[in-house]
C-alpha cells in the first residue's frame, strides 16, 4: 500500500516544464492538479504500480488483462526473442502468433518484476554507517545493513526486496516485488515492422513502428490470475491531453556537479563510445560472413547500435556550451547559498569530494580486464560466487547476497543458445582490447596470454571450455571453492588469473561510490534546505510516474506533429526505396488495403523518459492505456543530464495501431478478445 | 638509365623467402639468378620501370599499349571515378566504357607519374648534418638541401624530381618522374564485380574480383605516345613460375626497434583503429540516410574500411607473441654483435635515440587538432602556403617548395564536386573529437567552438565559406598573406585560428623524424657492415620489384588453390544468395552462357607487396603482363613489420580475366585491339 502526500510544485527551483521521473510514494499531486486539474487518488497510484511491470534485461511494460498479458516493446522482448529463435524458426525475421496458450513459447531466462510495496529505510541504513569509519568499512557497513533488510524482508514476505538508493545516497527505499519467471511468449510482429526504419530511423522523429510484443506470465503452470491490468483506450489520446507514463527509467545523472559532467563529456563518454564503436564494427564484421551469422549477431548489434546512438547524443549534449550554461549556473548558485549560511556551509565539502573521486576515476578509466565473452562472464561468475560463499551473505558482493541468488541462478543456468563461434570473436577480440589497455608487457596480460596470438588463445579457451553445459555448471557450482580451485576448465582458469586485478579495481571503485554516495547525500539535503523535498530523484530503473501533453515540436523552421498514422508507414517505405530497414513486411502488403490508414501509429508527448522506460504504458486520467513507449528522439538524448521540454519528446507506439494490427495484419482475434478482459 | 649491380644473395641474413621490395637500381640479380636462373639485363629492367606508372592518389600501374592505355584496379581509380559520378551518371555502380577517345572522360584532378630517372644523393644530403647542429637546425638544413637538389634538378631536366629517404636516413636518392595531368577513364567494369564480396572479402582469399580499369594519357590533347609498355601474355603464368611485380609500395618499417615497435603495437595503431572506427561508423550514419548520402560516402567508406581493416591485421600480428619473438632475437643479435666491435660500437646509441622519441611521440598522441574536412583542410593548405610563400623555397615546409607547387596547385584548385552536406557532417564530428583530444576548456577549442555546439558550429562554417568555389580559392591564394589576414570567410578564420597549434606540434613531429632519420641511418649502416649492402630498404613509395612463384597455401588444414576461375564467381554469389555485396552485376549474368568458365580469375603469389602496391603489373620473365595486383591477404598484412611466406600471399586479377570480360561482358573490342600495341 503506497500513500500518497501532498507537495508543493512552486518550490521546484531548477525544474523546467513537465521535468520529474516521480517516486508513486512521492507523487507532485499540487502539481498535478494545478497545470492538469487532475487530483489521482491512491486506487488510481495503486492500480497503475501494480499494472506495471519490470522486465529485468533492461526494460518496461504492463499487464493488460486478467490472463496474465504483458505488453512491451518487441525491442525489450527482443532478448527473448532471439533467444527462442533457430535458423529455421526466426522469429526475429518472421515474428510469431500462439492461437492458443499451448503454442505460447517459455522464454528461457527470462524474470519479471510487479513492484507491490515501497517503505523508507533511510534511517537504518544510514545509521549504520558512523563518524570515523574508513571509507572501506563505510562500504561494508552500508553493504551489512543492506543485505540485512533485504534478506529479513524476503524471509517475511517471500517477495523479492531490494534497497534502493535514491537522491545519490540521500534516501534509502525498501522496493518489495512479485516476481514471474515462467513467462511466454504470445505475439511478435516481425523485425521490419517493430524497427522499421532500422538504425537510420532510431532515435528520431516522426516514426512509424509497431514496436510491441505480447508475453504472459504463468503460475504453477496456468495463466496467471491479475488482479490490477491496464484496460485498453477506446480511441488514445486528444493533442494536448496529458499523458502519464508508468515505467522504470534506467539512469540519469542530473544531480551530478560539473566536475563530474565535465568527466562524462571529456573523458567517460568519449571513452564507451570508442568501445562500443569498437564492438559495433565487431559485430558487424562477424555478421557480414553470412546470413546465420547475421542472425545470431543481430541482438547484440542493435544493442550496441541503440547504445551507441544515445550516448552520441548525451555527448553532444554536454559539448553544447549553451546546455551547460544553466547547469553551471544553479550548482554556483547553490553553493553560494551554502556558503552564506552556517548551518549549511559544511555541505559544501560535497563538491570537493566529487572533484577528488571524478579524478581517480580518470586515472582508472581503461585500465581494467576488457575480456567479455557469455561463456568467460560464466566462467568469471562461478569464481566470484565459490569465492563469495565462503562469506556470511552481508559481507559478499551485493550480487551473491542470499537476496538475490535465484535470480542470478537463472541467469547462470539459463539454456538459451550460445554461439560459440561469436563468443570466439568477442573473446579475442576483448583479449586483444585487454591488451591494448594494460599494455601488452603487463603480467597479468602474458598470463591471459599464454605465448599465443589473441585469436589463436580465444579458439584454445573455446574449444577446451565445458562450460557450453549447464550440467557441467551446475556442477563445478555445486562443489563449491575444492571445485573451482581444482577445475582445470581453461575458462576457469583464465577467470582465476584476471580475478584478483578485477577485485582490485572493484574494491577501488565501490569505494569511490561510497564516496560519491556521502557526497550526494549533502548535496541532496543542500537541496532539500533550499528547494524543499519536492525535487525527484535520478532514476535508479525503478518504477517512476512521468507525464506531459501529447504535443509536437518545431524543427528547422518546420511543425513536426504529434500524430504519425498507418498510411505514413506506406508512403515512408516508398521515400526510401531500396534502402536496408525501409522494407515493410508481407504482412503488411497484404493486408494493405484493409488496414485503416487514418489510424493514428506513433506519437510524442513531453513526459520525462530515459532507456530502461522502453515498454512503460502511457496512461490516460482514466487509467486506460493509450500508448506504448518505445523511444525519445535525439533531442532528448542529453536528458540523461538535462531535461528539456522545447524539443525533446518521449515516442510512444498509439495503443489504436497495436490493436489495429493485431486484427488485421495479424488476425490475432484471440488476444484482442483478451485485451481488457 | 638505370644500372643494375650484381649483389650476394647469401648475406641477407634476416630475410626470409621472397622477402624484398627491390630498388630498381639495385636488383639483387644473384638471387635471381641462383633462386629462379633468371639474369635479368638491363633492358629488360629499363623497360619495365619505364612501363611502370604511379598514381599520386596512392597506387600503382602500368601503360599497357603504345597509345596511352593505363591499366591499373578499379579500386585505385576509384577516387576519380566517384569524382566523375553525378546521381544520374554513377559510374561507380554501373561502370562505364568509352568505345572511342572522344567518349572518353577528363579526370579532374589525377596526376601519373613515370619514373625514369633515379640518382644517389646520399653524399650531398648528409654532407649538409654536420655536427654540433641542433635538431632544429639539422631539420633546417636537409630540407634546404634537398630543396635545392630538387630545385636544380626540376629546372635542368622539367622533370618533377623527388629526393627520396631510403633506408630510415641511411640513402638518399633523387626521383626523376615524367608527370601526366590530362588523364581520361577509358574503362571501368560495376563495383559489384570490381569488389566482388565488400569489405567481408576484403584481404581473404580464394577471391572472384575484377578489380580493374583501364585509363588513357594525353598530351597536348592527344593520346600520349608510349614507348615503354607491357605486352600483354597469352596464357598468363603457370603455378610455381616466378612473377615479378613492379610497383609502389607505401610504407612498411622493417627498421623499426622493438621500441618504435612496441610503441605501434601498444599506442599508435589502437589510437589509429579508434579514429578509424568512429570515422567508420559516421560515414555509415551519413550513408543509411538514403541512397544518394551512400553514394557520396562510398568512396571515402571504402578507403575507411580498407583501412580499418589493414592495420587490424597489422596489429594482429604484433600482438602475436611469436611474430615480434625472431625480430627481438635478431636485434639483441645485431647490438651485441656492435657492442662487441671498437669500431662499430658508437652506433649502438641509435637505438637509444628512438626510444626516447618513441616517448616523446607517445606524449603527443590524441593531443592534435584533429578537425578533418574538405573545405577546411582547402582553407588551412591557403593559410599555410601564403605564410610559407614568405620563405624562400628551401625554407618552406616541403609541401610548399617550387618544385612539388605544380601538383599542390592542381589539388586545390580541382573542381571535382565536394558534397557540403557530407563535408559538414565530417567537420562536425572532427571538431567534436578535437574537443575530446584537447579538453573541451582548451582555450583553442573554445575558440574553435565561438560558443556553438560541434554541430551548429560547422552548419554555420560550412554554410558562411566560399571555398566551394574554385575561383574564390584562387583568388585568395593570389593576394598572398595579406588576403588571408584580410579575409572573413569563417573557415579561413578557423584555419588562422588553429593553425598555431598545428604548426607547433607540427615542429615537434618534425624533429622527432630528424632524431629517427639520424637514429636509422646508424642502425642502417649496422646493418650494412654486418649483412653487407644487399639489404633493401622499407617502403617509400617509390618503384620496387618484388617477385615469387605463383603458389597456394595451407590453412585450417585445407590446400588453398594458387587459382580461382571464373565459374567460381558463379558459384560464389550462390552460396551467399541474399548478402550485400554478393550480387554479380546484370552484365555478368547476360555473359554467363559466353563467359569461359575456366579462365583463371584470381591468383596469389609470394611477392613481397604492401598498400600502395595496388594496380601493380604482374609480369613473367619475358616481362609480359600476367596480372593485376589487387590485395594481399590478411596473413600478409603484418608485413607491415614482417615479412613471411607461409600463408602471407599477394592477390592477382589474372590477365586473361581481364581480356575475357573485356571481349565477352563488356564488348570492348576497341581496347583489346590496342593491348600490346
Amino acid at each position: 500500500m503506497i500513500c500518497l502526500t501532498a507537495i508543493l510544485a512552486t518550490s521546484l527551483s531548477d525544474a523546467h516544464g513537465d521535468e520529474g521521473m516521480w517516486l508513486f510514494n512521492d507523487l507532485p499531486l499540487a502539481m498535478l492538479k494545478e497545470r492538469y486539474g487532475f487530483e489521482p487518488s491512491n486506487e488510481w497510484a495503486e492500480h497503475l504500480m501494480k499494472s506495471s511491470v519490470r522486465f529485468n534485461v533492461g526494460g518496461s511494460a504492463s499487464f493488460i488483462s486478467s490472463t496474465g498479458l504483458v505488453l512491451t516493446n518487441h525491442h525489450v522482448g527482443s532478448d527473448t526473442l532471439f533467444k527462442l529463435s533457430t535458423p529455421e524458426r526466426n522469429i526475429m525475421e518472421v515474428g510469431f502468433l500462439a492461437k492458443t496458450p499451448d503454442q505460447e513459447l517459455k522464454a528461457p531466462d527470462l524474470e519479471l518484476n510487479q513492484l507491490v510495496n515501497i517503505k523508507d529505510v533511510t534511517d537504518v541504513v544510514k545509521a549504520s554507517v558512523t563518524d570515523g569509519m574508513s571509507t572501506e568499512q563505510a562500504v561494508a557497513a552500508r553493504r551489512a545493513v543492506i543485505a540485512r533488510i533485504e534478506k529479513a524482508a524476503l524471509d517475511e514476505s517471500g517477495l523479492k526486496s531490494t534497497v534502493t538508493t535514491l537522491y545519490g545516497g540521500g534516501r534509502y527505499h525498501l522496493y518489495q516485488y512479485k516476481k514471474y519467471t515462467d513467462v511466454r511468449l504470445v505475439w511478435a510482429p516481425e523485425t521490419a515492422i517493430a524497427f522499421f526504419g532500422g538504425d537510420a530511423d532510431n532515435f528520431e522523429y516522426p516514426r512509424y513502428c509497431l514496436d510491441a510484443t505480447i508475453f504472459r506470465v504463468y503460475e504453477d503452470g496456468k495463466p496467471a490470475k491479475i488482479e490490477h491490468f491496464l484496460k485498453w483506450s477506446a480511441n488514445g489520446p486528444e493533442e494536448n491531453e496529458v499523458a502519464f507514463v508508468s515505467g522504470n527509467p534506467g539512469r540519469t545523472s542530473r544531480i551530478f556537479t560539473m566536475d563530474a559532467l565535465k568527466y562524462q563529456r571529456d573523458l567517460n563518454l568519449p571513452y564507451i563510445m570508442a568501445n562500443l564503436r569498437r564492438q559495433e564494427i565487431l559485430l558487424q564484421q562477424y555478421a557480414l560472413r553470412g546470413k546465420e551469422n547475421a542472425r545470431r549477431a543481430r541482438d547484440e548489434l542493435f544493442g550496441v547500435q541503440n547504445s551507441r546512438k544515445a550516448r552520441l547524443g548525451m555527448l553532444a549534449g554536454l559539448q553544447d556550451p549553451q546546455v551547460l550554461a544553466d547547469k553551471a549556473a544553479a550548482e554556483a548558485k547553490l553553493r553560494e547559498i551554502i556558503a552564506a549560511d552556517p548551518k549549511l556551509k559544511a555541505l559544501g565539502s560535497a563538491w570537493d569530494t566529487i572533484a577528488e573521486t571524478t579524478k581517480k576515476r580518470a586515472s582508472l578509466l581503461g585500465k581494467g580486464v576488457a575480456i567479455n565473452s557469455q561463456l568467460y562472464n560464466i566462467a568469471l561468475e562461478l569464481v566470484q560466487m565459490a569465492e563469495e560463499d565462503q562469506k556470511p551473505s552481508g559481507e559478499r558482493l551485493p550480487e551473491f547476497s542470499d537476496a538475490g541468488r535465484e535470480s542470478l541462478l537463472q541467469q547462470l543456468y539459463s539454456e538459451a543458445p550460445i554461439y560459440t563461434d561469436l563468443d570466439q570473436t568477442l573473446l579475442g577480440d576483448s583479449i586483444a582490447k585487454t591488451l591494448e589497455q594494460r599494455g601488452f608487457d603487463d603480467p597479468v596480460c602474458q598470463k591471459i596470454l599464454a605465448g599465443k596470438s589473441p585469436a589463436d588463445r580465444a579458439a584454445e579457451l573455446i574449444s577446451g571450455t565445458e562450460l557450453l553445459s549447464v550440467e557441467a555448471r551446475k556442477k563445478i557450482a555445486a562443489g563449491g571453492i575444492q571445485a573451482i580451485n581444482d577445475s582445470k576448465d581453461p575458462l576457469i582458469m583464465l577467470a582465476k588469473i584476471v580475478n584478483p586485478p578485477i577485485r582490485r579495481i572493484r574494491s577501488i571503485t565501490d569505494q569511490l561510490d561510497e564516496q560519491d554516495k556521502q557526497a550526494y547525500a549533502l548535496i541532496a539535503e543542500a537541496k532539500f534546505a533550499t528547494q524543499g523535498t519536492s525535487a525527484y530523484p535520478d532514476a535508479t530503473f525503478t518504477l517512476r510516474l512521468a507525464f506531459g501533453p501529447v504535443k509536437g515540436y518545431e524543427q528547422d523552421g518546420q511543425q513536426i506533429p504529434a500524430w504519425t498514422n498507418v498510411g505514413g508507414a506506406f508512403e515512408h517505405e516508398k521515400q526510401h526505396e531500396g534502402q536496408t530497414d525501409y522494407k515493410l513486411p508481407e504482412s503488411w502488403k497484404k493486408a494493405e488495403s484493409k488496414l485503416s490508414k487514418t489510424t493514428p501509429f506513433n506519437f510524442v508527448s513531453t513526459a520525462d523518459i530515459i532507456g530502461g522506460n522502453s515498454g512503460s504504458p502511457v496512461v490516460n486520467k482514466a487509467g486506460e492505456l493509450v500508448g506504448l513507449i518505445f523511444d525519445g528522439n535525439v533531442q532528448s538524448l542529453s536528458g540523461n543530464y538535462v531535461y528539456t521540454d522545447k524539443q525533446a519528446r518521449s515516442v510512444s507506439v498509439h495503443s489504436s495501431a497495436i490493436r489495429e494490427a493485431l486484427q488485421v495484419v495479424y488476425g490475432a482475434d484471440n488476444i484482442v478478445k483478451e485485451l481488457g478482459q
